[in-house]
């Protein structure tokens, strides 16, 4: 039986392609999204046909119970998760504050804190037994300082940067890495990216700044480093990694 | 008609001392908190002795609508709020994961993040139309940082600090000042340490570290920092103040 | 005897305001500058015409033994230094890698970092002994993140902030309060601003962002912060505050 | 001819280990180190043993121009710097700021910074003109945050890490990668925490945290995380990354 890695939030950019990475590494690769049963189908083909192994998952992950069920019955039935991948995405767009919603405001939350909080309280214990387990959380730039536009999203991510460091903190010494990935920039994505910019500003994006430029950054170069962090001797974790194009100003800079 | 002062969380510490420095120094303090009439009215009584001016509010802040309703009926009845404390804690003790429930979990964000953003959604425009403003925001050690049994405290907390920051970034230029002001060690207040301690242990702590120690941070001089910020001039704001007893450890520190 | 607030490095921005400010609040201000006699006596005259007391110094304080003798005469001969104020720049001006010198780099350490280590060994071990004292240094954003064409003054800066943060830890718990003052923005100040800009760009800015508008960052506003956290209590010390005009942006946003 | 990986500071722990790492990889490994021509020699044989190439140098990296011929002369005679490691320690021991001389203040900041800046003039340009390179800094705790007897190292490595940010802010967008690295914990190295500790410490220091508990930081699992770096697509560098053994307490935990 393969080891899984588990990844919540597949789309079409740094989530599949970490599937991907890992399925061709020897994992079996447990894709999951909340919709678009095509896309999914369409990644755990090209990680079979590429000789991995892998299955796809579409659901909610935010509704109740969904998360524990799902972790369950893959541990039950696939296989241990050795590698869980939280990438739910929760950017809510740039919005002002009159622009941003109560619902929009507790989805960021849901998406961003909750939701990893459901996974640690399920998970966790059982990779505890296991004496074993990373935990790979995709985090972003509202994680680290909050712009004008950024209210859920910042709030949402500044609480996903502390949880993971609570986590991390329990959790360690029993084991268990937890890393907190903040990807610094624009990623070169058409689920995440390319629906926020529309698909035309995209395209002129990916050709003045992206492509050859590498100045997006690229999930297949972003998955190189989840998977290097899953394989890091204890004796020498990284818990917080920083990524971004090198082209790109990084967030601290002006 | 006095400028008001409306404290949210005005408890025998922080709360109630800042609304008391505010109701001495000339404004009308409006003391809101959830339970205990008596100690309301205590606080108010006590401001009113000394020649100043206060009003109490016993409710439910997370309940929905009554910080809007609260708002909006000072800004009619009372007067301007010109500043604005958020005091609302959201520590729910010191608990590993597998004690932390996700209710514990969604009250801390409820407290923390989701009322300062309901208080900012009605208070924001409101004061952005009169071009000035204060809020000042009571943080904790769990924003900068989160520790082991600090799951909910310190998603909140680290949620709160970015919401501070994306509330800066937009209403600064607008005239209102926003601070996160960090309480880095434990408060000298019966309503929280002592509860947490429980009474006798309280007792102790104040002997041995408090009382002459100055080793508790005491809420007078908490509330002295918190009406100097308030009255700090446009050209130097400071918008992320530390604050601990002399002879404690910072939060970096080993 | 008054007590003495010694400034290092006061011209005529924070460092010649903030001894002003001390002077009128009781304590005798000793003024220590490298150059402009004139200038110094400007700042001592202006001190005592509204009654305040204070003595100009005329030294280069990086010189070998010129901050150790100064301190030890004032605590002979003017009386005890309660207030410590270390304003010494160390801003090269802007420039890249290949216009920086060995020499800028050196020259921005020694008025950083060695020239604040040799006031503290100095000065440190006179107020343990008193129980009591004050550390105010100034300092900027290049303290916290480093910009492309900040090489001497970030490394420099760098430094000062760790060396704040060790004294602190060392000294807060005997009564010494250290407190690192992040100027974030542009001073509205003829002796650094000025001679950065030119007689005639300093004047246009002065027009277009800073007066009426409050968009340089005064020197009296500056002092009041200063002098307030020289006088708070030791049960609620603030270590690292940071300073910005309101329609600035905070370095860590972009 | 192969590619040069220059590695300074190449003592029995982090930079000797990196240097066999890089060897081993097909770089051709230069080892300068200050002192000890034995242990020296050793680490080359080692390299060459395993099929390795290297060459050594002994010298003292921070006297003049002795960095600038060094990298001069192996890039003339050696080969092209692809990968620099930076690995010169900055630590003078647990010291009380009595305990601390201006002479160990100055050393530290010409290990930490000086020596760092003088390699980043010789060969930044160099790298700038093939349009890539590698500059990979170690970086410890005291980068991070200063405690009480790291007066000399806390305000080096403060510096340190500005100086990175400011390198990296240049450079990166030239093809540079510069990374900051900040070991954080306590490396299992006989050269560095051997001598801190002595050798019966350090035994059983071994014993109890070191070996198979993993407790100690292996210079071997940080030499795969160094190699990773250097191989990191520029559409998705990192530039600071944090490492410690699972089972020790992060820097901003307590």
């Amino acid at each position: 039986m393969k080891p899984v890695c588990l990844v919540l939030g597949a789309g079409a950019g740094i989530g599949g392609t970490v599937a991907t990475k890992f399925a061709q590494e020897g994992y079996h690769s447990c894709l999951c999204r909340r919709s678009d049963q095509d896309g999914l189908d369409r990644l755990v083909s090209n990680i079979e046909e590429k000789g991995g192994s892998a299955s796809g998952y579409l659901m909610n992950a935010i509704e109740e119970n969904v998360l524990e069920d799902l972790i369950l019955n893959i541990e039950k039935d696939v296989g241990p998760i050795e590698v869980l991948v939280y990438n739910l995405g929760a950017q809510t767009g740039m919005k002002l504050l009159n622009e941003t919603t109560l619902k929009e405001f507790e989805w960021g939350w849901r998406m961003a804190d909750l939701g990893l909080f459901r996974v640690a309280k399920i998970l966790m214990p059982i990779m505890e037994e296991r004496g074993s387990g990373t935990f790979l959380v995709t985090s972003a730039t509202a994680a680290m300082r909050g712009n004008k536009n950024q209210h859920s999203h910042a709030a949402a991510m500044g609480g996903r940067r502390m949880l993971c460091q609570t986590l991390n903190a329990e959790f360690a010494p029993k084991g268990i890495h937890v890393a907190h990935i903040v990807v610094d920039g624009m990623v070169d994505a058409p689920d995440t990216l390319g629906k926020m910019l529309g698909e035309e500003l995209f395209k002129q994006l990916r050709e003045t700044k992206g492509m050859e430029h590498d100045g997006l950054v690229l999930p297949e170069s972003v998955a190189e480093t989840y998977y290097y962090l899953s394989q890091q001797h204890r004796s020498a974790w990284s818990h917080e990694v920083d990524i971004r194009a090198f082209s790109d100003t990084a967030w601290w800079n002006s």
